[in-house]
């Protein structure tokens, strides 16, 4: 049996990325390409890789009628979106991967303060599970509702929950300086991402506010055992493609630079798609460019007693499209890795 | 019954992206990482892509020893090298998939004025089968020994070879135009290619002596049914992958638009990897990056008499490993899509 | 006595460039930073370069206002707008550059045929000059309403006129390619201009159609002494600023090598901003950017009994804002290179 | 009268820089171009862009001929060098600027360490001044040799100085999470720095190890009047200029945003070339492309306690070239402005 898949807003980077895999995944096929701009135009005029490989008309969202044909939704929307549509509909009859926060966090007055919005469907906060594959496996299996993590919430958890789940780190000295590309910041038509404004720059944005902070305090909170407040700082970065992490904490008394190395191999000896490089390598974004890897890699600073912490992750796969397959693949029993082994593409 | 590759030259970005498609073909196995600089080196210490999918170190450059492991050998390695070590021993025991030039041309004059250096094995010229996949499936199927075509050659052989088979053009009058991402330069170390050289520039190279010139003549003329001349200009582009051609020439006397793109359509229907736009679109390399297609399409100019005939491609997949895995899947009789169906990845 | 100028138009790339300018030139002062879009705002807001070194408020299009303070008004703004505001009243009283194509081309039916729009101000385009510094220099002298040239037009002209000037190229087999960095495509907030669809690609636009091709195309006549028609292809180029052109066309019998070369020299040995590179020497967009410098070099290929013309300059500086400043100069009798002795930025 | 320059290292970036900047300098000439590289080229065919700018051939290094000629020498070389040949006789005949490392460091251990290399004129260090002209104004003014700071120090120490000074902040939480375009990388012919390897790429390096840690340290301890001993993480990014610098530190109780902010204003209200950008602004280096400029701001985070020091500069200008001519300015009594008033180019 071939999963049905419909996606909700796949004319934007992430949506596209979904439909780059899903084709390329034996087990899915995609029957719904939703899109509130583009309606009734041909998807392969959005995108022109496209063509000739997908000859579907781009359709609306409307989500009750898509959950009668769909076995999994995923909707790559803006923030709200799912929250003001959802209800148990819906979710009684297919399975929903959200791109977007809506369900990220727990604490609804939290995604309220950050977010700046109303939060319309908070009944689901509950079940919602997030999908950070690797932390989450089991809860996921069962889930209606996968609330699928943000890019930099992503490569950080995964950069730093070794460090703090052993008790390794002083969490409250942790900081987290975060680089995208520019992919991240979506497909609309505004000055600040025309070409002629990111290339040959770089600059810090959402300095002490971006919205990933809270759902990046959670996720290490829990690993943590204990409440993390941290500093996330994101820069935008003339390239596509591509999330670098490099985070700074004080390691405890007597931890050894052999201590927080092994903590990283324990951690992912199992997962495929987290590389724990070699030790004294540094991550690069260009090595797991069109993958749905994480590679990460600590070095510790024996001079001032801290760890620095790294991690690189495709922003549009791992960090979005890629992991939402993923979730897919744990949510239908199949090999976690199906139509996700891709090399990466370098240069 | 895998299909046992070995790749001479595999840590070059033609080498490299060969290693990433076989890796994801399902019929063949790479058995040997050749490299002359990094004999020893784990492969995945030169491309960190590969870390954790590739465990082999190279090896060195030893046809001999190879050709009674391997059924195919690629050779990705610099002009001359194939012509100075290949013999009746190797073409006996295994197929050979030239990507540099020195079996490209027939005449082994030309050859030796374009590029400067004397031919060391003109005795095996005769045999070896151009390997432009979409031209001559047939001859390739029986070969020994095919010479890959170049990238420029490629992508201007496809986009132009409808017009002049038909006789719709004035050869005398073809101008190639083209502009390629700096791939195609290659890895080696020289001031020229440095970041910081290539990045906010485009400038032409090569102009009137470009050694892909005699080989888009040869396969032209082969089209045409007599000989063609023409200028050829490369230009170097920022970024990484990608070859663009915008051809021009006179349209003879009562040759229409409709005639034109007919044409096109006529040559490639049957043909998955060259796809025939819809009239008025521009191809664009970033449709095509990863992948194995070609973009083509004609515009023709009422006020000129002229077509300007353009195509992409990504130039080190179609424009050179991806056809390399083409001719493999041809001369083992596999599916020519085989390995090869890659969505072109965006942005 | 210092030149009081207004710019309308100044938060465009081109019109902060003006500002760039203006700012370096000793004889003049910018006394009107008009916006459309930011009126009130400060315009060190708009571009941060300018921060604590214009602390001016953008302010409106009223010309009739301007024209009785300033000696001289830049508009660059949008087609049409300045032919739909233009009156004896404000000639009367100031010069009036205008980078904008309204008044370039002497047929108004040529105009209003590939510009799409009705001409408002046929009455003026027979006093206006076209402001081709180096070809048109008397006349620019004492006109009032100066046609700054596009971009296009004139590294096209500059690179092509020596040829045609000397009857040595068959102007009917003329071919034109064109590159440009994408400052040439505006600051306005369009999904085609983001980084992430420019970045990693090369396409080329307005095929057959744009709208720089009538302009060159009478240039070129009036070099010529008969028509001149021709095809021209402009690409789109992943970086900031620079325009590349590659032009193509058969040498008549008889003409060399030497009296190609020869004719360059001649036709610019006394031009400041005018460099005609060393025999060989391609020119590359990187060497220019920045200032008012036009490379070119011809190169003949006697095999084909064609010439390349190459000419690269930066399209927003001597492209459009730097060849009005040049105009200014003109205008006022100063030192046509003050405020432009500016040396290439390179990295 | 006119300062006779002579520049050892020319035609590495930053040795072009200068070219670039003495020659925009009414009171400066170059007399000496010197590279190791090219002795006897004409340096304009080693940089395109100073084609008829600049007509001298490259010459050698031989600095005691060089300073009976010159009244001011600058060395743009490779660690080592200075130290290798400076002498009384040279100190006693011109002065001397170094943009190398060799002379900044005042712990000769520490340079020893860091650099890994013998220092072999260590009797001059204690004579050297330190030629951040912020903050050494009045000891470079009598000074023989000036040691021209580095990149990521100059953008670094004026960025955090301030709050250091006012003891602002705890020292021990510092971290130093800093960005370079690639021309920082120098010119060598080396595959890491290749355009294909840094495009669409970002990567740290150096992690715990660069060699600007120290002297940062140094810097910052004589500003704080005690040791300091911080992180600094470097990053490479694919562009051509620029420097961002982003600190973090925990603010000691009591320090309020308003006291922060207030001390940058206080720092720097005389300085021309540090601008204290509007609260809430993020320094980005495209603002500061081409000029002498260095942009800073901070961001006071109350909910975690910390401030986030922001710095943004072009590394080739202010930090190297540019403050190596504001150095120059300095020495000779002229206005630190001269030839430096430069507007950043953008896009």
């Amino acid at each position: 049996m071939v999963i049905k898949a419909g996606i909700i807003g796949s004319t934007g980077y992430a949506g596209q990325e979904l439909v780059r895999l899903l084709l390329q995944h034996k087990e899915a096929e995609i029957i719904w390409y939703g899109s509130k701009s583009y309606v009734d135009e041909k998807f392969s005029r959005v995108f022109g890789n496209m063509f000739q490989i997908v000859e579907n008309l781009c359709q609306g969202d409307d989500l009750h009628t898509l959950c009668r044909e769909a076995d999994v939704i995923f909707t790559a929307t803006p923030q709200g979106y799912l929250a003001s549509v959802i209800d148990e509909e819906i979710l009684s009859q297919c399975k929903v991967i959200d791109l977007s926060a809506d369900f990220r966090i727990k604490d609804v007055a939290v995604y309220e303060k950050w977010y700046g919005i109303q939060h319309k469907s908070s009944q689901f906060i509950e079940e919602a599970v997030y999908g950070l594959c690797e932390l989450n496996r089991e809860k996921i299996r069962g889930a209606r509702l996968v609330a699928n993590p943000g890019c930099y919430p992503t490569c950080s958890t995964l950069a730093i929950a070794p460090m703090v789940r052993e008790g390794y780190i002083d969490t409250k000295t942790l900081v987290i300086d975060a680089k995208s590309g520019t992919s991240g910041a979506g497909r609309g038509a505004k000055v600040p991402n025309l070409y002629c404004e990111v290339n040959e720059n770089i600059k810090a944005y959402g300095v002490t506010s971006h919205r990933h902070t809270p759902e990046i305090e959670e996720q290490l909170s829990y690993a943590a055992g204990e409440p993390v407040m941290l500093n996330f700082t994101p820069h935008l970065v003339p390239m596509n493609r591509g999330i670098l992490i490099t985070a700074y904490a004080n390691l405890k008394p007597g931890v050894t630079k052999e201590m927080v190395y092994d903590a990283y191999q324990k951690a992912y000896k199992e997962e495929y798609f987290v590389r724990v490089l070699e030790e004294g390598t540094c991550p690069e974004t260009r090595w797991v460019e069109g993958s749905n890897f994480v590679d990460v890699c600590p070095k510790v600073d024996e001079r001032t007693g801290r760890v620095i912490m790294m991690g690189a992750m495709d922003n549009i796969t791992k960090g979005a499209a890629g992991q939402a397959v993923q979730n897919m693949n744990i949510l239908f029993g199949l090999d976690e890795t199906e139509g996700l082994r891709l090399v990466p593409v370098f240069p």
